[in-house]
């Protein structure tokens, strides 16, 4: 079998995929994400490649039988020149990581640890409950809305409800899901789930139903103080009216993962949105990194070979993507 | 029924006694920590006295039944003034809040949002996973160690476990316990529970089996990189050599919420030790707010009313604390 590996983060599984393989497989990697240094001559012969990206700045690929992604995003894939023998499959098992930073977040907000350690640290016992500290908010007994009950919304819902919280979700279809919520219902009850949430969660995929989801009528449906929590795709929530939202105090907070604008080679460190939500002290953000842990690629891995196993043994693939018409 | 309800804290719960209770009892309250200010005349009529403290410079209190705690900590009783037909009580209904503590405490070690949020909000994607941002540890498969699987433990060790962390724990008498933790030893097993956990939990008592259980020896058992959580008491940890094995990276780091010294009128912003964990980056530091949330007192003065209503009718109390002989 003809693999090619190509870019920095295919790479991470170079070893797994070698030492499985052996002889049975030539495997050619690009660890650059510089297309000129692609070599014609290794997409010509590839039967599979494993890429994020795939588009027609690439070599042809007339051999290729599948196109595996390293991740779940399709993003970066102009399927207008996927083959039509050619199945593309993504691969998840991000949803430890993402859980463990939504509860993270969700713990950050109600115990504010950080901010607590820096206090104390300065030397003031203020906070103390018998110098007349504040009573904080309990996670227990609020209620979690996820918008998307995939296996990031039911991985996030798991260990919320260790913690007593309460579960909503609405999800494109509705149908028996484990766990199951306290409350699901179908994206036309969005509003429903908004009213009620006191963090609400997008965990859903971006496509043309969802691009634009929560705009002004959205967030101005989210209870007074509700948190919002992006571990999806930043174009979801419009970005113009959360940031009006966050700076006047309609939305009470957000935890954002995930941006509207990525570096380039160009702008290495471009600003992540039109607006400075780094200035706004209700925002907590990181450069998309919520499910990139040391167990993302040994997993991602592992479902990876198994697949290439499958196509050599011309077994049924395992999440194949639905090529757009 | 004549109910002295003594300091500022056990005053946190006056409009519910007053309400539940209505005419039936006679409630007189002291809100200050003047012992000076306190009223002979209420004291001597009391036959309940709610209070963190009862010692010799508080007036007497001949008929005093029930001294009921509004905290679970006995340090401030002197039981050797405690009358013989005086029953003492504490209470807990803190695991809530502790066990929100831990968990925030293991996923800021864990996921470091802080940090993260610090540095993107400054302007650098270099955390990225696309711009080479290095992987970051799970805390699934990671190891809690609770020393003392009480509420507080089992409440880590609920919601530990959905978050797939394994669960050992040492108790000082080893029986059937939900949740059944992976492993379970007596306090003489102490040494295999520290080889092996990832997170050590102070989550018992202290007394004279407990004052300086983790001292240099114990320290020097745990696993390289691990961290210490203390939300129990100070004194159970050896200060010395905890401040040491952190500076010297015997230890990992330390989640620190109890401690050595505490403010006092004399001294408001008194250094919570005698060494400087404050400039220790590996150290979290609070000042005893673990389980200071805004469930606590109403959980706290619904078993206190109960308790109020078993002394009345003659039925066994709830939380009875077992006198020293």
């Amino acid at each position: 079998m003809h693999i090619v590996v190509n870019g920095p983060i295919a790479c991470e599984g170079l070893s797994a995929l070698t030492s499985h393989f052996g002889d049975r497989a030539t495997i050619t990697p690009f660890a650059t994400k510089d297309a000129a240094a692609l070599d014609p001559a290794a997409f010509a012969a590839a039967e599979v490649l494993i890429s994020i990206a795939y588009d027609s700045s690439m070599p042809p690929t007339p051999r290729l039988r599948l196109l595996q992604l390293p991740v779940s995003g399709l993003d970066s894939v102009d399927f207008a020149v996927v083959t039509a023998g050619c199945a593309v499959c993504n691969v998840f098992e991000h949803d430890i990581g993402i859980s463990e930073y939504v509860l993270a977040a969700m713990l950050h907000d109600t115990v504010g640890l950080a901010g607590r350690n820096a206090r104390f640290k300065a030397g003031s016992w203020v906070e103390n409950p018998v110098r007349g500290g504040a009573f904080r908010r309990e996670l227990a007994g609020q209620t979690l809305g996820a918008i998307g009950y995939g296996s990031i919304g039911r991985a996030v819902a798991t260990r919320a409800r260790a913690f007593g919280m309460r579960v909503m979700a609405v999800t494109r279809t509705p149908r028996a899901l484990e766990p199951a919520p306290d409350w699901l219902g179908g994206f036309d009850q969005l509003d429903h789930l908004l009213a009620h949430a006191d963090y609400v969660l997008i965990a859903c995929p971006l496509n043309d139903e969802t691009r634009g989801l929560i705009g002004r009528a959205q967030l101005a449906r989210m209870k007074r103080g509700a948190v919002l929590i992006n571990v999806a795709r930043g174009p979801i929530v419009d970005q113009d009216v959360l940031y009006e939202a966050l700076r006047d105090g309609v939305v009470g907070g957000a935890i954002l993962d995930t941006w509207y604008r990525y570096p380039s080679a160009a702008e290495p460190e471009v600003m992540p949105a039109d607006h400075p939500f780094h200035e706004l002290a209700n925002v907590v953000m990181t450069p998309h990194l919520s499910g990139w842990t040391e167990g993302l690629m040994p997993r991602r891995f592992a479902v990876i070979i198994d697949n290439l196993e499958r196509l050599a043994a011309g077994r049924p693939l395992r999440h194949q993507v639905h090529l757009p018409v």
